[in-house]
């Protein structure tokens, strides 16, 4: 297959040579006239599959206000609804391949309601999925470790089955024992040889003193560019200067951040992260769930939340928040063979616009997707 | 005309009567099955017809960090970019109208380099387009009025030219002299009896003092319900206390508020504002101009930037975020005749969500939009 005209990451015209599923060759394009702008297929970093309504008819939110109403909700009202998170992963994974998505980290819940549940639908979607849509599963403690009888034992059986990483949850906040519940994550990830993804929503120097312990266990255990905090919302409260010294310490440390770039609060600064050679990446979070009604299946939108939050204006700027869902997040989820180059694998997405800057800002449609050298169908 | 078989604002189908530009009547519905959801036409707050670049190629941004810098760059641009207020705002407020805005305030530039310029072209789009999208003007004074010689003589044509209000610019950033800067303001909405809708991005202290000074001067010239202050962004800044007993001085002085719900910074806290009584709605501010690359004429998607912003989680809530762009910018922008009621002028958005909350979080394209009793052509 070749796929004729395009600019890569908006460069010269060139003709794409599939090789199968990888790209085997970037020519100069003979052609004259007009090109898309040919970007790889988009990575979401952070999303939680079998949370999802998608594709359900409206629930109407009328919970309690605080994270522990919405953790207690969630697990109440999962059977009542007849949530399945195979069929609703599934339809959002889906609406995210047709909006240019091929490569998906999602965090799985692995709680006293759900045990194994949700891991075992997940990892059936993973592999129903293969060779269309690349899935990394991260076994998740929401509801904490230490506090949950079984939740180690689980977290273990999860790893065993085939997840792909360690997952960690607030450990002060949730566990109200921060070494103990990093201690028990890293020691899972050095046990099975498996990467970390710990949610940190902790705030100011609570948060910032997480950030300290994971650094030291990352190093410790030379999980240099294994490990990745999601959220790290304290970067953004703590002053400037203590934020610099933290990134100094991720960056040496090798650990990565994911951020929605939430509107409603202060977040890690992109800036500061880009210049001391923080890997920052971008993820949706929750998507239309028991939690929040918002979010797309669409990592340009995203990027867009990206780049307001962090008033990226010039266009080599807003360039910027497209990298948080392309070569960041591949880089920083350990997502391999990523690229438009020869060797990569053939994940294209093609899009009518003139500039990286203009594929962030609009809202139009991918003229055609392109995973594992496969045309997306719709009716996938 | 007759809208059969609609749900207002969600609730039981009825069919909607209309005589000619009005709603005459709104009866139940006989008929059975699924009803979309009916809205009035969207209100766009804030808005800068006459800077977009809407409808043009792209234009790569690469001007410098400062507001300074992105006031000078578009007085510069303008002319060598041959951009037309008249063409680009009509490009703008024809997507708006497809996307279900019957009601737009916009800024227009009166500075000295565009003087009347954008005044005499937004008069005549205001005009082009009466009977399909009602258009409200702020003579807008982008780059200060003590400090710009002409610029308060301008204003004054401004508004003998037809202009609706009298804008203002952050009086002591801009102008250096606040109370100077907002003296000229009102006094120009005095002599001509107009409403008032000042800038201020002015932060903390600096921003309250203002918000004070207008205060006072709304109360003193009894302008109660008249004057808006634009963005506003103090009300984020000071602590919770003192942003407190402002929204209480706004509300009595009868001052509503307008917010982007700008991601990048703390804005005016809307549940306190609810809760205190002040009237505050949205607007897009800028929209694909020499500004910031971002923005859609698309008002839902402001609301869910808005429910974003302000963590609006449970269906109620984000139900406030719809009001911030249909009836709290009704009134906080003066536009009468607004509902769904009879009388109301028949500015209608049919929608494919089963409740307010959906509305705003689903991304559908309206199914039908009617505005002054005609339907709303694509080809418009």
């Amino acid at each position: 297959m070749i796929i004729p005209h395009v600019r890569p990451w908006g460069g010269p015209p060139a003709d794409l040579h599939l090789d199968g599923a990888r790209i085997a060759a970037v020519t100069p394009s003979a052609a004259a006239g007009p090109a898309p702008l040919a970007l790889p297929g988009f990575v979401e970093g952070h999303c939680h599959l079998d949370k999802t309504l998608w594709g359900r008819p409206w629930w109407p939110n009328a919970i309690g206000p605080e994270r522990e109403d919405r953790i207690r909700n969630e697990q109440a009202m999962r059977g009542p609804l007849g949530l399945d998170p195979f069929r609703e992963g599934l339809a959002l994974c889906e609406a995210h391949l047709r909006a240019g998505t091929t490569r998906l980290r999602s965090h799985v819940d692995v709680d006293g309601e759900s045990r194994l549940r949700h891991v075992e639908a997940l990892l059936r979607l993973r592999e129903h999925l293969a060779g269309r849509l690349e899935i990394q599963l991260v076994a998740f403690p929401q509801d904490g470790i230490l506090r949950t009888p079984g939740a180690r034992e689980w977290l273990e059986e999860a790893l065993r089955l085939g997840c792909d990483a360690v997952g960690g949850m607030d450990p002060s906040v949730v566990d109200r024992d921060p070494v103990r519940h990093l201690d028990a994550v890293f020691a899972l990830a050095e046990r099975h040889g498996r990467p970390v993804d710990i949610h940190l929503h902790e705030p100011g120097e609570l948060g910032a003193f997480a950030l300290e312990l994971v650094a030291e266990r990352t190093r410790a255990l030379g999980l240099a560019g294994r490990v990745v905090v999601s959220h790290a919302f304290a970067l953004g409260d703590v002053p400037p200067a203590r934020a610099e010294a933290l990134l100094a310490l991720l960056a040496e440390a090798g650990v990565a951040l994911c951020s929605t770039a939430a509107p409603s609060r202060p977040v890690p600064p992109l800036r500061r992260a880009r210049a001391l050679g923080v890997t920052l990446f971008a993820g949706n979070d929750n998507i239309r769930d028991m939690w929040a009604p918002y979010g797309q299946p669409d990592m340009r939108e995203r990027a867009r939340l990206m780049g307001l939050k962090h008033e990226l204006r010039r266009d080599e700027e807003v360039a910027w928040a497209l990298a948080t869902v392309t070569t960041e997040a591949a880089r920083g989820c350990g997502f391999g063979a990523y690229g438009l180059e020869p060797g990569a694998r053939a994940d294209i997405v093609l899009l009518d616009a003139a500039t990286l800057a203009e594929a962030v800002v609009s809202p139009r449609a991918p003229l055609r997707v392109v995973s594992h050298g496969r045309e997306v169908q719709t009716s996938w």
